[in-house]
């Protein structure tokens, strides 16, 4: 990582022994505040709410909650911290449903919990010390994903992203946008199309914002526009992130994913997902298998203070959107790239 | 029409000698107001400025500008008189560069005044009647456009449409939604699904407003979740409207049009076209060849008070994208329903 990138960063998550701090990613690009949890069922409600989102985030903020539980419960008798440990995991894994990441990370806290059951404040310890963990390995992962991605971006590329997939998605350094980022700081000058992703706009507000902190060119389109560009040549790939990629090598993603996909397909225009090996989900088989997470009719009716929408209107607002692995170019992960995935490469990708 | 359509109705544009009255469809759906216009620079704004818009309203809209000025400037010097009439034809043919209607109603203006330049009170009232007349048989077309698109409508079907296509977007009953409002008044139980169609929401704002008072079934969903709720097998047709049409069938319509005929043609769907005569241009050979505006990046950095990308990021905000005309299952016209429309079809159309 360069100097410059040293100076953009952002910390998306902060452990605070006994506190997580998040940037509260609903104030932004207005205001960079932080918002503080010190209990499992805050971290819920912070990755419920989106104050922290992107699948690998959530994975790292659900891991802390558990940790801060932990914490907060340690003096407790043998079956009181239990049942509270319990409850915490359910609570967590209550918070959001499509994202894997979240839990795979709840899925390695519980082994180490178990490993530590009996003795509460070792467990407490322990537990802290494998959020941090898993913190700093997706950190790492993501750097990974970045050096495997960035050699099929070519100098002067132009890159169409969707949703945010950058720092504040991650631990830091980003999925998508840390190819981008990787191919940057390689000294390819490539630029990028952000498609604004109604209706959280995380296109509008983080993806851009990230982007114009890390010096990176960027121009901001709203979803709609994807096609045009496309058909007048000015897209030359598309690199998005997942939340849960299927044994199959299907992708559920930010909603508006899969129209990207029907149209970088017609244009024959590379279609790349970058995503760590905790996003892929081998006890899905499909994307059929996928939860579809449906948010609140609010969503979509207005954003924040404005309202647009008639009154009473009916609203449909699917979160998420199933790819079908025949659409994907290549998958980018911390363990190389996988052309044209389909079950078998992704089994073998496990074992490399 | 029923009387519930009878009820429901919207008078988009009022004529008062001497005064254009138009809804100010930039306030709705909170406040339903009229704008008076009483020059043809007057109309030319609120064109530009979207207080009016829709192809065929935009077509009627200029029409009554050029009879505005005429009333005007009756009083004038015969070379005077003349002098004001080429401005005014300048000033609202360059109002907004896409839809064609504005072009052709501007041409029908231009021989009524030919005819009548010599005397310019004579001109005055036969060009009021003239623009009454593009009006009046604005709607007379989209009934009968209704009436011939409606056969493709089953009972029960789930129709999406795109951007605002109805009463607000013409002299009444509506292109698109008037298919959708035929089918209804005729006793087919259909349901419309409104993509909000970003940067401007006619969809969220226009459409959904429009069918609510009309007593006929909306869903809203964003731009994004239309491939969504297609691959899941909710939606069995797409009709949307069309701001020009090129001689060979490809159709200029709102952004994100193009990526629904995409998705459209994936998934087995039928894509229909419903548009006017006047809105097929047969000097402009294909999609190549028609110009798109490029509007404000305001419309696409935030939403009336509330900004959320931030500052000085760069934007692209086409407002229009180009179907070709392969993508096209039907085009549903006042002279009937052309399936899979090509340059000689289109030109056998003119001669039915």
């Amino acid at each position: 990582m360069n100097a410059l990138s040293e100076a953009s960063a952002v910390e998306t998550l902060r452990w605070r022994d006994g506190r997580l701090e998040l940037i509260d990613q609903r104030a932004l690009p207005a205001r960079l505040e932080y918002a503080s949890c010190t209990s499992a069922a805050e971290v819920a409600e912070a990755i419920r709410s989106m104050v922290v989102r992107g699948a690998p985030a959530i994975g790292c903020a659900a891991a802390f909650g558990v940790a801060l539980e932990a914490r907060r419960e340690q003096h407790r008798t043998r079956a009181e911290f239990s049942a509270a440990m319990d409850a915490a995991f359910a609570t967590l894994a209550a918070s959001r449903p499509t994202a894997v990441n979240l839990f795979w990370a709840l899925e390695r806290m519980r082994s180490e919990l178990a490993a530590h059951r009996g003795d509460a404040k070792a467990a407490a310890a322990r537990l802290a010390e494998a959020a941090l963990a898993i913190f700093r390995a997706d950190l790492e992962t993501n750097r990974a994903i970045g050096r495997a991605g960035m050699k099929h971006v070519p100098d002067g590329a132009r890159i169409l992203t969707h949703c945010n997939t950058g720092a504040l998605a991650t631990a830091g350094h980003g999925t998508a946008l840390g190819v981008v980022r990787s191919a940057r700081d390689a000294g390819k000058r490539i630029s990028v199309i952000a498609s604004e992703t109604r209706p959280y706009l995380q296109g509008a507000r983080l993806t851009a914002w990230e982007l114009i902190r890390g010096r990176i060119p960027v121009t901001l389109i709203t979803d709609n526009a994807a096609g045009h560009l496309m058909s007048r040549g000015k897209v030359d790939m598309v690199i998005v992130g997942a939340d849960r990629i299927a044994a199959n090598g299907d992708v559920a993603n930010k909603i508006g994913t899969y129209p990207l996909a029907v149209l970088a397909l017609r244009h024959r225009i590379p279609f790349y997902v970058a995503a760590p090996l905790s996003t892929i989900d081998l006890r899905t088989a499909n994307g059929k298998a996928i939860p579809i997470e449906e948010r609140s009719a609010a969503e979509v009716t207005g954003y924040a203070g404005a309202r647009w929408a008639p009154e009473g209107v009916e609203v449909a607002n699917p979160a998420f959107d199933i790819t079908p692995a025949g659409l994907v170019s290549a998958l980018f992960t911390e363990r190389g790239v996988v052309k044209r995935p389909n079950a078998g490469k992704i089994r073998r990708l496990f074992k490399r």
